[in-house]
């Protein structure tokens, strides 16, 4: 069937967008072979004529499916598909879409169990578009602060207070653009060659920012209770950790580890860096208190909205010592190098509303749930599920690398994307096992992709 | 008069947003005298209800005194009057703001003639929160593109293509967060403490941003016709420069010298990076070719929405060789550092619906007509003027450093912000003048503030 001839009919009181309606309807038409490999589609200006919507209606559904891979463009010569989706790759749950075509499910879904993952679920559209609305009415400004927007600012410090109990002075804080964008600006404040303790297995991403800036990585070890403090060795200029919910493999920080990491800090001159990258989520646990409540004097703590909203803000913030945030700031200020103010409106337009805390009971619901789901779902395997009192992510073990990597093989070609324990090493890996992530998947999807995983977890254990 | 009973009226058929408005009249009470330094403002939730306007509305303009410096504000303790304004700053041509409390205008206004400063006046504002609201309708996604949004790509190639004659690929641009950030990556991707030829004077932004990554920079020669290409020295890893109008002494970078620039480069294996950052806007004058143009190859281009429209969107792209494309590309993917896509998505937006095209067209009206008035302001002092052919800022030449300081402290005095060419020189000033900055005062205020500057000129070089 040409391009120009596909059925789409949009449903304008579907709450969902247009744009998703014809991406869907468009991933539809590529699943039930309407849409072949090769087929040229309408340009978006003759198919947004052709559906009576607007252009950017059709150019964010041809965005969304060129990001997806299933398309591929090229200006002046026009948009190609590339691949045929898998069916039912990311079909809404039954007759919720009446005009698009119809592609039975009859193979299984991609689903992105990685770690690490937003939970789209939990936001709420209308508070989203009203946040942006909110953000349209400021006056554009002249010359942004280089510490970030005031008002994001006075909502970050809110946000700590009242979820993560840490009280910060304006004076301390830095707007960013991500945790690692912090990792980096930080790093480029200590000594060339510096040698940096970064968890083993632990975020290999922060490792790289790391040694981007010209700084060395050594592991530091750790087990159940978070890092091994007892075990750092000496001559740092600071360790990189996650004390809240280590990554990945979800332990919490003991309590008089925090204090003697503190106390090491302080004794021996080096820096903490403390990434809360999603401690906002906690189950049936208490609180531990931050290293930057600790040692505000040795501690840069580093937080995020990627996975409490979406990396789509593109904002992130960082509690520093007031010696060290004066350098930062100094070097924004040198360069002209800061983050983007945009998202940061829409960040502070967000709390101003009290969106943000609805936001976070409803993510704290259905995170607690997912969880619960998950947790339920290997039970049965005989493998040890740990680090599932944070977070949006758990840690199944396993008894080896060559089972670590049949699970995830396994899972792959049932459609399922897993990251094994292996990927977090720096060294020859230590822990087998997988990060199941169930933040990420749309809540239908979450159920049947774990139970693929499970079943495979499950023979490795009986095999092993 | 106790802030709580200050008469703010609000004009809800004015233009102007209401945030503004409430700013205005706070600004306007202070200044009269109806508020003084000390005096404690209502909570802007108070003030709010007492206005029947949103939270956001209040904190938008508590935000605005604040970054300006007139509030001072502390968590739990409440906002505070710091400073009285100046009288008439930044109050609005007669008459507008019928419910602000009168400020007779009888200091003269503090005026920022700094280089580089966007022009908010040519800034549509319906347009501006058309283009956040069609932000706002974007599905929030999972992953961000380390490349920038398609989108946001998509429509900076348009812009390259339409506005400077540059016809690059989707695989070589990346977004940004602005010129210094690309700078930034760009030198990141150079070895250690390779040598960095850079404008002398020139933007000593891009040099802080250089040597915050371990490179050495070294002064290039400029003359009236830009970079003297034969002066640069040999062993260059790359070239800085801004051949579109030379920052800050205003000259265009010749075209027998693009070329022969972009020959040297290819012959000594050297970068070039091709600062553009007000490339748009160009008077009396033929356009020349970009260096991207001449030597795709060999030159990385960077641009930004920062100058074209305003800081507040913060995004900029790069034009890079595949070879470096790739490189930086991995980095961000290894490192998880990119750009915000929240800025991204409005300037998509933005020039989607054809506002960024209309804006440009005011734009250039606009600093047409401005950059006429400030020529014929200096036409009878007795000093040159350069460089005024293109951007949105000239040069005024004076005949010592000694007059320099002169007429900076002269201006600073009668409140007008001037920059003197020793601010960028890396070295011992070989160059003595002013730059005008035209583009960002409020066109009403331009007028006075450079005739002040005139005045200034024309003692110092009647004395010299």
């Amino acid at each position: 069937m040409p391009a120009d001839d596909l059925p789409i009919v949009l449903d304008r009181d579907d709450p969902e967008p247009l744009a998703v309606q014809v991406a869907d309807a468009l991933r539809s038409a590529a699943g039930s072979g309407a849409l072949r490999v090769g087929d040229r589609l309408s340009s978006t200006r003759a198919l947004a004529a052709r559906l009576g919507v607007s252009r950017t209606v059709t150019a964010a559904a041809y965005d969304q499916l060129l990001a997806e891979g299933w398309l591929a463009g090229r200006r002046g010569s026009g948009t190609f598909v590339t691949a045929a989706p898998r069916r039912g790759h990311r079909q809404p749950a039954g007759g919720r879409r009446p005009g698009a075509t119809a592609a039975p499910a009859r193979e299984p879904a991609v689903v992105d169990l990685a770690a690490g993952r937003p939970c789209l679920d939990a936001l709420d559209r209308a508070a989203w578009r009203r946040a942006w609305r909110a953000a349209a009415e400021r006056p554009p400004t002249r010359e942004p602060a280089y510490a970030g927007h005031p008002e994001f600012r006075r909502s970050v410090l809110d946000h700590l207070l009242r979820h993560r109990g840490l009280t910060a002075e304006p004076e301390q804080l830095l707007a960013t653009s991500g945790t690692t964008a912090g990792v980096s600006e930080i790093a480029a404040a200590l000594p060339a060659g510096s040698v940096v303790a970064l968890e083993e297995p632990g975020y290999r991403r922060a490792a790289a920012a790391l040694q981007e800036r010209g700084l060395r990585v050594v592991p530091a070890a750790v087990d159940g209770n978070g890092l091994r403090v007892d075990r750092l060795p000496t001559g740092l200029a600071a360790v990189y950790c996650t004390p809240a919910h280590q990554f990945p493999l979800g332990s919490r920080l003991s309590a008089d580890r925090r204090v003697a990491l503190v106390e090491r800090a302080r004794a021996e001159g080096f820096l903490v860096l403390e990434d809360d990258y999603d401690g906002e989520m906690r189950y049936d646990v208490a609180p531990l208190p931050l290293l930057a409540a600790l040692g505000p004097d040795v501690v840069a703590y580093l937080g995020t909205s990627s996975k409490l909203l979406t990396p789509a803000l593109g904002v992130g913030w960082l509690v520093a010592p007031p010696e060290l945030h004066s350098r930062l700031l100094a070097v924004r200020e040198r360069t002209s190098i800061r983050p983007s103010p945009a998202g940061q409106l829409v960040f502070a337009a967000l709390a101003e509303y009290g969106d943000l805390a609805r936001h976070l009971r409803r993510l704290r619901a259905e995170l607690t749930d997912r969880r619960r789901r998950v947790v339920e779902a290997f039970a049965g395997t005989g493998a040890p599920v740990l680090g599932d009192a944070a977070g949006g992510h758990l840690r199944v073990d396993l008894p080896s690398a060559a089972a670590e990597a049949a699970v995830i093989d396994g899972a792959g070609r049932a459609g399922v994307l897993l990251a094994g324990l292996g990927e977090y090493h720096g060294h020859p890996a230590t822990v087998f096992g997988v990060s199941v992530g169930y933040a990420g998947p749309p809540g239908n999807q979450l159920d049947p992709a774990v139970a693929v995983v499970a079943e495979l977890v499950r023979r490795a254990w009986s095999a092993g």
